[in-house]
């Protein structure tokens, strides 16, 4: 498998984070010769938080993780690739019962503080009865320095493992965010068709966390997408361990906590960092495509042609083709289904002003256009002139390799 | 351009209908070599009824056919193929009204008898001066057996010309419908995602031609997705010159004549034949994709899972790929966001069930769902056991010929 060509240029090392470790193991689920088992497990019960996906036929582990994220206390995550325990009946349920039964006596903790993830084939009943025996090992062997080791655990389909860090200074103090994440296809959010595990030493309390992600969830990974395709298993989880550096710092547990705002902004950034990943590693990705719509009668609505023009595959074979065809654009407009007026439309590409008014710029420069689809990274923005609602959203080209990746996935 | 693997095996004549004649002539539009300009003209004032595209950034010939549509009488249908004359601002507006004065004066009407249409290249502005004075002698030499002329000169990315026609006898009486039209791409039908133009001697006003016509759009041009791309320059008009080979019929002008019933029975006939042609020229399609929903809550919710399958760049590489990828049926199903209860669903690759109760079928046979997944024409069938609804759509794989295509269509 050859790395995405809009991989990152630099790899990153996520520095350690009191009171995680992390590890992985081959556990032969699907794949062979790789790691496939992983898990984060914390020293102290951490706080977590959660957003899931919206799909109607979520997976087994998914539900498990819905049922116990109220309880807002993790002491680990285990997660397996090559297997989405998806669509898998009542053997799934057992599936996940039997992991976390193993996951928590190994800890000596409750069930309900043990979540899972899984990823893979949908509708394949999985053996976790083969690799729970080998938890007990794996959480004695993880270290802080593992971020590396999960990250490539989780992949299935993606071509590079997705790590992001972030340093912030708080009232003097310093904390981190540690982030991974996986996704490649089945790439619509909503919430986020993806896998991604964050963890911080910021004190922080799971209520404020789940404010906190639930809010900055929308404008990171709900605003990415490569295939229009919800998947069953979206999962993103986000873990305090609450051992700062400094101890001395009183957790936040309040909204109001004016604190809230500076992490808030650097778990953004975290977040913003990984699902943009994701879509640099969409399958075939070629170009990462940035869509960016103002001028609308409301975010919501500029949010949905946005949506619409990222993911129409004749937009973005168009853009696979290096062909400014914005022709194909106002078409994505036209039938998002939410208001906009013909004759009041703007486009440009980068920052080539290709139509306005409703009709071809008079001074429209077919090189100049060219030129801008050529880049690997392609801005399309569009001016709807009704508002002031706007929305920003990332995806990738519609390339051959897509097609080749997906007709023979499974088989 | 090779003709498309799931194209009709016979081919169809259609015969004349009195007091209709068509042509079509090379006028150098944007295609070299091949006729893009035609004609459908009327003896006789005919009774016309229309259903259009409901993109918000609809072309200005589908601008003018909504305005005069309501006027309900046609002398002629003018269309042009390689530009579709869609935002194009006052300059396309411009080019409508050149149009349809020419045509007006050729042929003595009025210009809102005129109805136009126009496909291509969207964005273009479009020079109607070069072709308008063509008109006249294309409506001099269209004769009644020009049916499969204009439905060749219609074509975009079409690979064979579409066309259809049914017998129907009514009270002992013999009537006929011929149908053409064009579609290959940007079709995801709402209202239908392509041109058709239809026509009987049954002898029928204009109210009643449009109840049958929207009535039967949505089980017909609206059940067929492509690439789930809505056009802005979708039009369907259906014709009647009321010339019957036995003149005494009385034509029918109210909508509870039982003598409709038989006429739409038949109407619908003709236009599920072209929507399913224009899904067998899907771009790049190998196969045919039937998608078959039940068990759900009414038949909106049913249409809109069916689409959601459809429509899912997923299911459909799977299809080209021949894996019975029922994972991926699962998922989108569950991504609809309309009602779905999991551990209800049952799944079938042709008579195969693949699924049932929420999880593989206990009596899965995987050689037996990928010989179905090997032939040319797949159906896939979902009870969502809730309740009564159901819905057909039909779609087209997804391969590496529709990434060609639309990588380079414009340049």
């Amino acid at each position: 498998m050859t790395v995405s060509p809009l991989a990152p240029k630099f790899s990153v090392t996520l520095p350690p984070i009191r009171g995680a470790r992390l590890g992985a193991i081959e556990a032969g689920i699907k794949y062979r010769g790789r790691k496939d088992l992983s898990v984060m497990v914390f020293e102290q019960p951490a706080q977590i938080a959660g957003v899931f996906t919206r799909s109607r036929c979520a997976s087994a582990p998914v539900d498990w993780c819905k049922r116990h994220i109220t309880g807002g206390v993790a002491r680990a995550i285990v997660v397996n690739a090559g297997n989405a325990n998806a669509f898998t009946g009542a053997k799934g349920v057992e599936a996940v019962e039997t992991t976390a039964r193993a996951a928590a006596v190994a800890l000596s903790c409750s069930e309900e503080e043990i979540f899972l993830a899984s990823t893979g084939v949908i509708g394949e009943p999985m053996d976790a009865g083969a690799f729970s025996g080998k938890l007990n090992e794996l959480f004695e062997t993880a270290d802080e320095d593992g971020w590396a080791d999960m990250a490539g655990a989780i992949m299935t389909t993606d071509t590079f493992a997705k790590l992001a860090t972030k340093d912030v200074q708080i009232d003097g103090a310093r904390f981190t965010i540690n982030g991974i994440a996986k996704g490649s296809g089945m790439i619509e959010p909503d919430m986020a068709t993806m896998l991604s595990f964050i963890v911080t030493d910021f004190p922080v309390s799971s209520e404020c966390l789940q404010s906190v992600l639930s809010d900055r969830v929308d404008e990171t990974f709900n605003s990415v997408t490569v295939d229009s395709d919800t998947s069953t298993s979206d999962t993103v989880l986000v873990c305090s361990t609450g051992l700062s550096k400094t101890d001395s710092i009183l957790p936040v547990t309040s909204l109001s906590d004016r604190r809230l705002v500076q992490f808030s902004d650097a778990l953004r950034n975290v977040m913003h960092d990984l699902a943009l990943q994701i879509v640099r590693d969409g399958e075939g990705a070629q170009k990462l495509i940035e869509v960016l719509v103002f001028g609308a009668c409301n975010n919501v609505a500029a949010k949905v042609i946005a949506k619409s023009i990222a993911n129409s595959p004749l937009v973005k074979t168009a853009i696979a083709g290096e062909d400014a065809n914005w022709g194909r654009v106002v078409m994505a407009i036209g039938k998002a289904g939410e208001e906009a007026d013909r004759d009041r439309l703007s486009i440009w590409f980068g920052d080539v002003r290709v139509a306005v008014n409703g009709e071809r710029d008079p001074d429209y420069d077919e090189d100049a256009a060219s030129r801008v689809v050529k880049e690997q990274e392609v801005r399309i923005s569009v001016d709807l002139g009704l508002g002031k609602g706007s929305a920003r959203v990332w995806t990738c080209d519609l390339t051959h390799e897509y097609i080749a990746i997906n007709a023979d996935y499974r088989s």
